[in-house]
């Protein structure tokens, strides 16, 4: 039981894209972020009021060689004296970050606090960037084998079609959802629906395709790793979140709608995937769930709205299970039948997810927390989830070493 | 003030060494750390008791091309499914990796956390090694010039020469007592003098040295960056440290004397040397100093012995200083004059210090903890500081852009 009360007092981040930032490097990228969660914060709130800084960049070392970042980026914040450290969990980092940022205020050391991530990919080519993230991976029974990120959640597709009986096509519903969600929202990679992007690249190319299926199964969506294909996969792409934690007692001298953080659920799970029994499930998000549901005195069937972590698209399916949204084998057939799109049954990734709004690895977890302050706060415009009074994010590590589940409300 | 008084209940640490641990992984030598800090809790205790790990391994995206290790240290030591997050400060990580912890407690979410850290560095050929640490520095504006981290702390080295008109001379009284400190440490990198090791030179390659400045002037001492020369600096090695925390009320459950962490000091500072008034103090130390005073209510002349950074020679010289053991510019004469010798007037590196116990940067930290943890109890055999009854960890990230100060005390 934490001993004090932690809300979320400001959020910020940058337009995630992959050249849009072209001469920005990770500590302009941050500085921006931080911008805007200091403008977003109700009332007037200054440097001088931040106790310390948690903050993630989960690769910086291949992509800028560049650790040691969180001092870098306290002073490039103007921040500095404060206590900055970085915190990593592969593509988990910056909701670890969140989570300590909780337990720093809650023990009674700090009143406020700003957490984030910031990551800068497009550096490195892409073959370079894919061994990069593989270090996220076991390396010595992994990676060295050459497996990356796409290969392991194509595995764990093919065994729940397997277990399932289901197929391919239940991945596209994930895809044209999210990218739907994402064409409304002005912070995402792609702002547009598939078939937008189909239409353009017809043009382009001389090709006709009469609806997103068309394009979907079509060479111009090539395998990545069968059976994913590259709408399956979430793209490269720079960006920058942030996040003012405050303890209760502060929240309210700085916003009358404070957002409350009632659930935190973090766990590690084997990180190969050949220690795992079934690959149709991520242990780790089962118990992160449960114990985020436990503290925050809530079930599944509670949540208004969920981020969870679509890195590729079967991976949102299995957490809409793990999470206990649908029951096993159930996900996808949600999805198609529309019951996960806004104000749906269970509102999944109104922000675009990983998929569409882009996953800068360490800048996602906290970005997910951004999509939940907004819903909760609702300022979501067309995304905006009805009632939203409860919201969740799930976000894992690689291929689910590490789970973070939190949840929060209004 | 944090809610909940927070008790060290184990600490463990494998030898650091250069070759001793040529086959094993970080994994393997984080188990080994692990093992003997289980050991070392006074009642039994089991894996189940332990709640969560915050893990530091600095560079491990270098050294072994492995990130997202805290999840992987987790299923090694059979800790599975705890939550396990790495932490990275640069040579500071693993000390922020216990403060993290102290928070976690402090906050009431865990009752025992797993800290520590570990560094396999002798993957890498040294001027690889150079270049993967030199990540720690600012990347545009330090480390693309070709700067690395002894030519920063020869900066520092000349500009305290200038400033208090002294000499390399000093320096060498800090490598000479912390070799000596070092020699009565079963867990040091180098167990010798350095008149030993230079008997053993000498033998091998026919030369003869009289005593120890006659060894440390000579050609067999070579300059690395101008004034610092070979035994002005860490050397690189192996190894790892764990501690286990808990909470005041679960300690007593563990041990009948436990060691209490009573001040919590961290800042950070500039990263980059360009950006400081005078580079004969590290201002992130001088007030991660006082913040540590001010939480544990005592001020320096009230600490017993401190474990203070000595990356290179000119580093503890000047840590001395910043924490307020001896006035500006009298540090190294303290030294000279035998002052910071074991039972001396303020015992520092007791455990042989980075210079000589060694420095696998991201174990470094909680191995300071770990030698604390030995003298507050009375087990530090030789090195014994008599009446230890507060003992200090000061420990820096790369050339000061972060500093940590902790108190402990019986």
């Amino acid at each position: 039981m934490l001993m004090n009360k932690v809300a979320l007092i400001g959020a910020g981040m940058t337009r995630f894209h992959h050249s849009l930032h072209k001469d920005k490097s990770s500590r302009e990228l941050f500085v921006e972020a931080f911008l805007e969660c200091l403008d977003s914060v109700d009332k007037s709130i200054s440097h001088k009021d931040i106790d310390a800084l948690f903050i993630s960049a989960t690769a910086s070392e291949f992509f800028e060689h560049q650790s040691h970042i969180a001092c870098l980026l306290s002073d490039w914040t103007g921040l500095n004296p404060i206590p900055a450290t970085r915190i990593e969990a592969a593509c988990a980092s910056s909701s670890a970050a969140l989570e300590i940022g909780v337990f720093a205020i809650a023990s009674g050391m700090y009143d406020i606090v700003l957490v984030g991530g910031v990551e800068k990919m497009t550096t490195l080519e892409v073959d370079e960037m894919t061994y990069a993230l593989m270090s996220g991976l076991d390396h010595p029974y992994e990676c060295i084998l050459g497996v990356s990120n796409p290969g392991l959640y194509a595995m764990m597709a093919n065994a729940y079609f397997e277990k399932y009986d289901s197929s391919w096509e239940e991945l596209t519903s994930i895809s044209i959802k999210n990218h739907h969600n994402a064409s409304m929202n002005p912070k995402a990679h792609f702002q547009s629906e598939i078939m937008d992007i189909a239409k353009k690249i017809s043009q382009k190319k001389g090709l006709k395709f009469d609806n997103e299926m068309d394009f979907l199964k079509s060479p111009t969506n090539p395998y990545i790793a069968h059976p994913l294909r590259l709408f399956d996969c979430s793209p490269v792409s720079d960006g920058a979140s942030a996040i003012l934690l405050a303890s209760s007692k502060k929240a309210k001298k700085f916003t009358d709608t404070p957002v409350y953080v009632t659930g935190l659920g973090h766990t590690s799970g084997t990180m190969s995937l050949h220690d795992r029994r079934d690959l149709t499930s991520i242990p780790a998000s089962v118990e992160a769930g449960n114990r985020a549901y436990k503290m925050a005195k809530i079930e599944s069937k509670d949540i208004d709205f969920a981020m969870v972590h679509d890195c590729f698209t079967p991976a949102e399916i299995i957490a809409t299970e793990d999470l206990g949204f649908f029951p096993r084998g159930e996900g996808g057939k949600a999805a198609i039948e529309g019951r996960t799109r806004i104000n749906g049954e269970k509102s999944i990734n109104t922000d675009g997810g990983l998929k569409a709004k882009g996953h800068p690895i360490a800048a996602t977890g906290t970005a997910m927390s951004y999509e939940v302050w907004k819903q909760l706060r609702g300022e979501a415009d067309k995304r905006q989830v009805n009632n939203a009074e409860i919201g969740l994010i799930h976000n894992v590590g690689a291929s689910g070493g590490t789970a973070i589940v939190q949840i929060f409300r209004r």
